[in-house]
């Protein structure tokens, strides 16, 4: 794999960064290749593989370090199934030998406020926040780790479809949500790379501006249809509104954010115990 | 670089997770073995390996592939001074050849809603909740390409203590905030390994269950600082709490989170657009 196939995979030959087409570290070249895997061997994954995937997760940054994320490991296949089932769509998740659940944790950080004897007074928004963000970096070196090893990965944020489901099926305590699943399997072919954004839309230089925005992405959305156009099963909202041929991305993007999704997950969370103020 | 050393390193020899003594793939040791760097030489990052850190980033997984997320590079020294003298005690901001400011974005979902005339109706705390994902995944991946390349990185948090002027520095318009910034560089010097909770109090089997968790963290606070106690410097909060030393890792993480920190955000976050019920 050189550096130019892979760019090119990823954005488009056309949209491409300018990359010197050098020989890449291996580790650079898999980041660039990820690729997500629904399909998954009736194949075991190890306990020291899922050791060294979980330990680069925990190698991942953390804010402060104070590491205020939780994962839980399913293994068996009984709560496999209940979550692939509350979700109804996405018949892969049962399949997969391993489902993590990403969960960011306040609750750690104020049991260890009340074992010093002093007041954990950071229950706000912007501590949810880094619960998120680092459970999110958590969970993508796991997915980087996983690539390295011919493992194949598949995020559900879906879960938090279902968090009054799924709390209590894992036991989570006041203080701690799911922020995503994770299948983890040995894949069963590989998917074709997802093309992205092209970079002048995600990069900004010195100061954000989207002025070319529009136009960009009219073209990124030619670019996809062009290579693999969105599968009729793959249109958001078909229930709500007409379904139709050609639809590109952006306009699956408008279908989708169009329609309130988890629209009670604050409530939620509130009753879960975080203050979101 | 073997796997039992990496995993001493990151988490104590007798805390380290069980996984075989194999060869372990170039990439995956790399993530094993990252560490944060604060310190860089004067040499400039060139624009082709900018490139494809930020294209690893994009190579990310996001949410429903909608890429809720910016990037705004700096590399005028003047933005990046600025920024490092708000914040005051990260010295080595203003000497990092470039500054990323890692943005989650609503906007753009909302401006392509327009461009298809369709309402956008997510303007709620699961779609915060994915733009935070979607940036800190790609952080994440940013991260671990720079450290394939030999860049070394450092996750910036404290550019939320000033979003109010960072914002319009860097002209970002409603509907985006900065979720953390990240200094790139060639690092001058190896910081040891930041040493993880052991795996027990981060990784859950089959349900939630942190009954032993005291007592792994009180293991974990003499382990860490039998390795590398907590510099006077890094002891948090000591114009409110008297300054001692043999201050631990857990105890310095009450001290810190029993002190509010960032409450505004949220305010401020409402007056961007962001409705966060």
């Amino acid at each position: 794999m050189d550096t130019t196939s892979l760019l090119a995979a990823r954005f488009g030959a056309e949209a491409a960064p300018d990359a010197a087409d050098a020989a890449l570290p291996e580790g650079l070249a898999r980041l660039l290749d990820r690729r997500v895997s629904r399909r998954y061997r009736d194949q075991d994954v190890p306990e020291a593989l899922l050791a060294l995937v979980l330990a680069a997760a925990q190698s991942a940054p953390s804010k402060s370090d104070l590491q205020q994320y939780s994962v839980v490991v399913l293994r068996e296949r009984a709560p496999i199934a209940r979550i692939a089932g509350w979700i109804g769509t996405m018949d892969w998740i049962a399949t997969a030998p391993v489902l993590l659940i990403w969960c960011g944790d306040m609750r750690r950080g104020q049991r260890l406020c009340a074992r010093h004897a002093m007041e954990h007074a950071n229950n706000n928004l912007d501590t949810f926040l880094n619960t998120a963000a680092d459970c999110a970096l958590a969970m993508g070196h796991a997915i980087a780790a996983a690539e390295t090893l011919g493992l194949g990965t598949c995020p559900i944020s879906y879960v938090r479809n279902h968090v009054e489901k799924i709390a209590p099926l894992l036991a989570l305590p006041k203080g701690v949500y799911p922020l995503a699943g994770l299948t983890l399997g040995w894949p069963d072919g590989r998917r074709p790379t997802a093309m992205r954004l092209p970079p002048g839309v995600v990069v900004h230089r010195e100061r954000y501006d989207d002025a070319a925005m529009e136009e960009a992405v009219a073209a990124y959305d030619r670019r996809r249809a062009a290579r693999e156009p969105i599968a009729p099963g793959s249109v958001k909202n078909r229930d709500i509104y007409p379904a139709r041929a050609d639809i590109g991305w952006s306009e699956n993007l408008a279908r989708q954010l169009s329609v309130p999704e988890r629209y009670g997950f604050a409530a939620w969370l509130r009753t879960r115990g975080f203050g979101l103020a």
